[in-house]
């Protein structure tokens, strides 16, 4: 079963989507237009638009409107990834003659600054203020997420709470958003919207704790990176923070990998991690946010969209890898 | 006679809007909160709002709904120089310490983001969509003009077109957006919405050109950076540009200098630009933008927003340095 199979009936709108997203980062400047052709190549799940698209099924679908919000929504995805790189390619660059370095990266800013405003200006297509406030209330709270990450890298002394709030502007509020944004497209009813949002956000908090639990226990082939990579760069997610908060002794341990770099001692702590209990633990806290999901989905009329996204919530929440 | 000194009646507005400024970037997060206040404090002349002000006086003047806008209006402005400062920084700071490079470049990038993102959220407070639409539709082609300025630096093919395409995208939009969108959140009649837009844009050409001038006439004391500084660094300007045209064997002595970087070649560069006439017939192109946006003012009612508008574009458009 594959995740596509879940909404094989959207198949015919997420191309619509597909088009949608091309036209909007398509540019006359060669430069741009590239990188954002480039990025769209690059693919992806398209989460984020399939949330819209079954989100609007709760209020009068229509295609032609409902296809600019997921877009946007993707578009906003897309562009924070493209600002990440940024200033992690810049780093890696290091060493390549200079103009060029600096060159790219600066298209690269701006490439991700054009995806930011297409985004922004394909929702004010759609003629309603709440719901331009909505997306610009959230792009603020994902930017504080962004430099909330940075200041708790490498901070051993970081509580769960901590992690809950990262997570949450990381990834749960844009899945949020793309649901009540799908909503209130359609003029779905409010207490509709709300619901919608409910659900979004338990999904988007399950789905990070799912990717954050995977990224110890999968392999590096399913992974496409090593095991660890998180806790090895200094991003401190549930499973970690719950062994520092139960064993003591493992802050120490983990402070002193952070300062000698030791791939051995890395080693150690990753195994560590793996059988200590704490991804059970993690598992399970994932597992709550993803009932309380299905209890706001409850909530929803019963339709087939009602059914979907119980499904993809399943899935993307439950995923082995 | 100084700039403030031609609208000291907006002195009590003006205030307002820098606190709308400091309380659309002032957050909860330390670090976007400590850099947001940061550059505030560095100032600047506020062009912007003074133009969303005086646009505003054409309709319903509400200092409670145009303090947004203006402010919206500077933020953009703020935000657009802190990614241009992202990219620079990267680069002058190589040889430091790593991690702290890429920690600071992160913050800035993402406070960049955080302040474009409160620009919009802020025009999103003024209920007009066609509002939010002409915001975003602004930022994608500034986004636009600021990879055309680097695929265009150095280029010494380049025609006068191209030139007046850049400043149009880099300066001349954004105080013409100002302009029109003061306007229409005072709610002004169509044509004088119109006629601001025009306005405001001839004066941000008129400014960038005159700006571009003085780069090659002022004094380092004036500038606060070598003379000649945009042509160093491979802005090839008005001046530059008709020099090229002009004078057989000039483009050829430039693309020397930017091959060897000699500083005597430089310095014998920019001797001819300025004995040369072009320093003239860049001023003759300033002017002509002046008195179109003179143009389109005398088709406003005769007020005194009207008479403040006309000498602050004398003002800025004039200057010596």
């Amino acid at each position: 079963m594959k995740l596509k199979d879940l909404y094989s009936f959207l198949k015919r709108d997420l191309q619509q989507i597909e088009d949608q997203l091309a036209q909007s980062v398509s540019s006359e400047q060669t430069l741009i237009n590239t990188a954002g052709l480039e990025l769209l190549k690059a693919g992806g799940k398209r989460i984020r638009p399939v949330f819209v698209l079954l989100s609007a099924q709760f209020g009068t679908y229509d295609i032609h409107q409902i296809k600019k919000t997921a877009a946007a929504l993707e578009l906003i995805h897309m562009a924070s990834l493209v600002h990440d790189d940024v200033v992690d390619d810049a780093d890696m660059r290091r060493g390549r003659e200079t103009v060029k370095a600096k060159y790219d990266s600066k298209v690269a800013m701006y490439t991700g600054d054009y995806i930011f405003a297409s985004a922004l200006k394909l929702m004010t297509d759609i003629e309603i203020p709440r719901a331009h406030q909505i997306l610009a209330q959230g792009m603020k709270e994902m930017c504080l997420g962004e430099v909330e990450q940075i200041k708790e890298q490498y901070d051993t002394d970081q509580n769960v709470r901590k992690y809950f709030k990262r997570i949450k502007r990381k990834t749960a509020l844009l899945i949020a958003m793309s649901c009540q944004l799908g909503a209130i497209t359609s003029k779905a009813d409010i207490p509709v919207q709300k619901l919608l949002y409910d659900f979004g956000y338990s999904v988007g908090m399950a789905f990070q704790i799912t990717d954050d639990i995977l990224d110890f226990t999968a392999s590096e082939k399913q992974l496409g990176k090593p095991a660890g990579s998180d806790l090895k760069q200094g991003n401190i997610t549930l499973p970690a923070l719950y062994t520092i908060q139960r064993f003591p002794g493992f802050k120490e341990k983990l402070n002193l990998y952070y300062e000698n770099g030791d791939e051995t001692l890395l080693s150690d702590i990753l195994k560590q991690i793996k059988r200590n209990g704490s991804i059970e633990f993690a598992s399970a806290i994932s597992d709550t946010y993803l009932n309380r999901a299905k209890a706001a989905a409850s909530g929803l009329p019963e339709t087939s969209a009602r059914e979907s996204l119980l499904k993809v919530a399943d899935f993307i929440a439950g995923r082995k890898f």
